[in-house]
């Protein structure tokens, strides 16, 4: 059964899943290789090849892309593939989707209100 | 006349506002001041008052904030008002909800492809 310490842990992951996500997306290398990847699954080296960096380099960019939760990878012999998962970009995307809404929706009430201000 | 370094670094810039976007995105502190400026403009001691944090240490957040766009600001005597600029923010999500386009998109290929298959 979870514990109090567990239940706390997943608790503070959840709650910094978006930091995790925009600081990883914060990198152009990283926001290359999410390029790539949304095209279809990929192996390492085949990332690798493409990038002015050595093999190791970029496996840490996919390391910090797997722990935010945007790629996912697994070993078959000596091949390392990767593969975008969905949902932490869909989450990210609607995060700033709904704050730049309210935005437009305050300035919209803001203009309704200056042009009452007009008609009086 | 703009010379070639000043190009270039009109050049640097263009390229990393995402960089700088994401990063100052990557943080909870920041994205709750983002979440308060899109409801409209407020002072500075406005948005520290409802923060766990000293005023430094706010405006320092909303300095990563303002240098990457996301934000301005501008003094009238002593008081200091904040308000959000809506491009760079709608910029990153653009950018997010593109790649998320693409994934689709060729997961609808693939399965179609997959379907195409069973038929035969």
């Amino acid at each position: 059964m979870l514990d109090r310490e567990g239940f706390l842990q997943i608790l503070k992951i959840m709650l910094n899943y978006l930091d995790r996500a925009y600081q990883a997306l914060g990198d152009r290398t990283r926001r290359g290789l999410v390029e790539r990847l949304v095209q279809g699954p990929a192996t390492v080296s085949a990332l690798a090849k493409g990038q002015p960096m050595s093999l190791p380099a970029v496996m840490l960019h996919l390391k910090v892309l797997e722990e935010a939760g945007l790629v996912k990878s697994q070993k078959a012999g000596r091949v390392r593939t990767c593969e975008m998962v969905p949902q932490i970009l869909t989450e990210a995307e609607r995060w700033i989707g709904e704050r730049r809404q309210m935005w437009e929706k305050n300035l919209d009430a803001l203009g309704k209100y200056l042009d009452q201000g007009e008609e009086k």
